[in-house]
């Protein structure tokens, strides 16, 4: 076991250069363009068609409902495609691309950890390809036409109390929340109240992610809606004339970034849309590149398998026709125990009693997969030195009582070597019968489609709507937005709509406070609280220590 | 001639590989990072000494006072390094990127024009290599950073009434110029005025075009003032502890890029601060990389030579340790016509006697570069068709009496070839005599220096200082930053503070309203009238024309 920290770690491996990787995968060398020598974009328009190809195996990396720290999704997902690769397969990575937000707040990269990371990780978390300044100036460009559309007399009718459209900036900066501009007399613009999201929260970040193409891309962008009229019409990017100028500044961010692990396997990083407003998934294009070059495509959903892997189900692979082969479950001991009702502080001490009371949380996501999702599951216990065998004991003993296999994955101190065993067993389990499903079709009316999410993936009894989102749902059938598929923004540590009700909870009511439509995107967001698309900065920002040295090398970054 | 347009003529040429390019200058391949297949950046630190090297001939160009329309600056300098690279030197050219926010108001790109361009143009004119993306996310950075601060307490006692730091976007976006924000009570900010400027009027830009390595960079960026406390003590981004998690965000920023021109010279395009809150002028890594690998470096500087070459001569040669060998005065006869009182309208008829008329205007700024710069000096005729033997002759004359020589320049039709008269003459130029010398010196007063300015350069009889600006001087020396030179931000369309008055005005006092420290970039701001540092979008934005088709290529960009 080492101590080093993350950057340390990564910065004892000798990456290969990009184009090497690249060949692994038989990846046309045209199709490539460089940015430096260990990371490239792939042009798709130069490579052969994604759709009617012959694909690989599609391995979505998932969780049970996690603890705040996290259950190691990320860092699993990238030890299993290291693993795949060591017994032989030719298997690749898909993954989200991280915000500059949380890199200077609290402490922390987003490219896996320990020996199981992408890498040039200092990039990934920094700049990058600039994918995410191209989302920011796209979605600003639009801001700024549209509010220079009604400083210059608002001809379509703009009511500038019922924007929706908010500039974007990818920083945690609350001062931004809320805002009045437009101040200061009539030559510099028209005064209302407005606010910044972080860049991630922007539909274009789920639009991009979601586009098959770069027409497709240019579509999506021209349906998204940015603001009613006064007689309550929806006033789309289209009717600014902006899908094209936009389009313009994405068209190298719509083109997937491939990189390495530190064992070298090729990992396509792009796209990170909020797993909360949005449907928290790399983008489509890099799915389907890892589907068509590699036999075994790794990728993984945001938040656990009730949120992440149902919009993963219902969202990503029903819009962009996919279907998955395994889902690997991730658990921890420590998330099992915090389910059956140890504090923080105690979960470092052996309690396997604390585990089994645990373990329904686990038994109904494995349910979920297995009855609603309809797919073959494998648990993968990301092992952590306190664990005790004891404990993990009481886990295999669960899981083989329903069948279902479990691997010890010890990624973080081994990297690819700690995951054999699960990759040996992904490999068989992605052989099996598969019944994929969706959980509700998208014909339901959207009473019908909320209900069955909350009652068949949550284990809830209905949902209910304030008279707000009644409202709105009324606006939405009359605008013929209905059959659109429908993504949840609830919290990530439960099952319900109430982050206190750990474990397997019953019988419990969804609230939904507020409907709205991504009509770019093409989904309805259900918000059953509020959702924080702003971050602020702590009282200490991680930003205070980063600092660089005269060779350029980062410091204080992870 | 041709009439098809900047982007179709850039279309029809063939780059060479970015790296072939580099080649030509001998610069060592190790040093450069490659975007794509024609763009790079050139890693200072992978590279020999830029201090202590033998280095090439640093060619200025300048030009008259414009017309709104310009008068081909940067065309004419692109012209002339190709001119060079035909009778067999080795050049490069040095040249500022553009911004974006131009890009999708009035449509015009930045980056030449006709067949006197840098390509890849596209590229060039929208994210290019990301620079000005991440000095917009340093600058917001540090925003967010300060009124994190204020939020957790404001230990440092700031004045939220007197900060002076604001959000930059690299977009016109008038709406943003005065906004209040930290609305919505206390978990969301502190209330207070605030606004946005448009990216390169951030000081960062200023900043990491003047600084001559990392380090530098970091220094500069640590001494910029962000706000005054309570008892009027400055802030600075040390303060703050922003400087090193800026620099982490710039360090790839600040390495100058390579492209080509049409005719394959090389070219370092690499930032851009405005011209007048800041100095207008490329970074002074890119001049020196210039310099060090070619024998000739063509370089240029904004607005006219009163105001550009001054702050060339002033700031950026002062504060760099360069100097020029030979200025290229710009001159077009439409614009002597305007200055001869002729109307814009009827600037395609003949008219001999305002080409005369106008003269007095082209020789104060010869008189400037011989006589105050000190520098060997030629100008160059940036020919247009309406143009008449009658009207060049009489240019040719009155220059001729003055001793200095003149070459029509026909660049934009013909490419270099319609600069090998111009090129052979700067040849021949560079050897002449140089008594290069600085307008005033750091250690005279502020008003001293102003008044040095305005008297020697402009030709105006004196500066005058209003109540808030006299206050403000007195801070300055109180702080002591009574020895850092002076910036003028004046209208370009004049040698005096009002844009009306043409020619060669005398006797006219210059208004100082507002004296401002550029701690970091190392200058003060002397404002003689409102500067626009963010600018609007007119009423039908060239964003509304701009498009995308299946393969990525755009149209309507130019």
């Amino acid at each position: 076991m080492t101590h080093l920290s993350d950057i340390e770690i990564a910065n004892q491996v000798k990456m290969k250069p990009i184009t090497d990787i690249a060949e692994k995968l038989s990846i046309p060398r045209e199709s490539l363009s460089l940015y430096g020598e260990y990371k490239a974009k792939i042009n798709v328009s130069k490579i052969g068609d994604l759709e009617n190809t012959e694909r690989g195996k599609l391995i979505l990396v998932t969780a049970i409902t996690p603890t705040p720290a996290g259950e190691g999704k990320t860092t699993t997902s990238v030890g299993l495609v290291d693993a795949l690769s060591k017994v032989g397969k030719k298997a690749a990575i898909a993954l989200r691309e991280p915000s500059l937000g949380p890199v200077f707040g609290v402490k922390g990269g987003a490219a896996g950890g320990g020996h199981a990371q992408v890498v040039p990780m200092e990039d990934i978390n920094l700049h990058f390809t600039g994918d995410f300044h191209a989302i920011g100036a796209a979605n600003n460009l639009l801001a700024a036409l549209l509010d220079n559309h009604i400083h210059q007399g608002n001809s379509l009718g703009i009511d500038s109390r019922r924007i929706t459209w908010k500039r974007v900036v990818d920083m945690n900066d609350r001062q931004l929340r809320y805002i009045v501009n437009g101040l200061q007399g009539r030559v510099n613009g028209v005064p209302r109240e407005d606010g910044y999201d972080i860049t991630v929260a922007s539909e274009i970040m789920a639009v991009l992610c979601l586009a098959n193409s770069i027409t497709d891309l240019k579509e999506k962008l021209r349906k998204m809606i940015v603001a009613y009229t006064f007689d309550g019409k929806p006033v789309t990017a289209g009717d600014l004339k902006a899908e094209g100028a936009m389009t313009a500044l994405l068209k190298e961010a719509i083109q997937p970034n491939i990189v390495q692990t530190l064992e070298h396997s090729p990992a396509f990083i792009h796209g990170g849309p909020f797993a909360n407003i949005a449907h928290g998934c790399n983008s489509v294009l890099a799915t389907k590149l890892a589907l068509k070059y590699a036999d075994y495509a790794v990728t993984e959903a945001g938040f656990g398998a009730d949120l992440g892997a149902e919009k993963f189900v219902d969202i990503k692979c029903r819009l962009a026709d996919l279907k998955p082969d395994a889902v690997v479950l991730v658990a921890t001991i420590r998330a099992l125990k915090m389910h059956g009702g140890v504090k923080k502080a105690d979960l470092g001490t052996e309690n396997v009693e604390a585990v089994l009371k645990g373990l329904p949380n686990l038994e109904k996501h494995l349910s979920n997969i297995q009855e609603v999702y309809g797919m073959p599951v494998i648990v993968a216990i990301n092992k952590f030195p306190t664990d005790t065998d004891a404990e993990l004991s009481a886990v295999e003993k669960a899981c083989e009582e329903r069948g279902v296999e479990v691997s010890l994955s010890d990624v973080w101190a081994k990297g690819g070597e700690g995951a054999v065993d699960l990759a040996n067993k992904v490999i068989e389990l992605a052989e099996k019968e598969n019944n994929f499903s969706f959980v509700y079709d998208t014909k339901d009316s959207i009473e019908e489609k909320l209900n069955k999410i909350v009652q068949k993936v949550y284990g809830g009894a209905k949902v209910e709507l304030t008279a707000g989102a009644r409202k709105q749902l009324k606006e939405l059938k009359e605008h013929g937005f209905d059959d659109y598929p429908i993504c949840m923004a609830k919290t990530q540590y439960s099952f319900s709509d109430d982050a206190t009700l750990l474990g397997a909870p019953k019988d419990f009511t969804v609230t939904i406070r507020n409907l709205k439509i991504s009509a770019g995107a093409g989904f309805i967001v259900a918000l059953t609280g509020a959702v924080m698309t702003m971050p602020g900065l702590p009282k200490s920002p991680a930003a205070e220590r980063i600092d660089v040295d005269v060779d350029g090398n980062i410091s204080g970054l992870f």
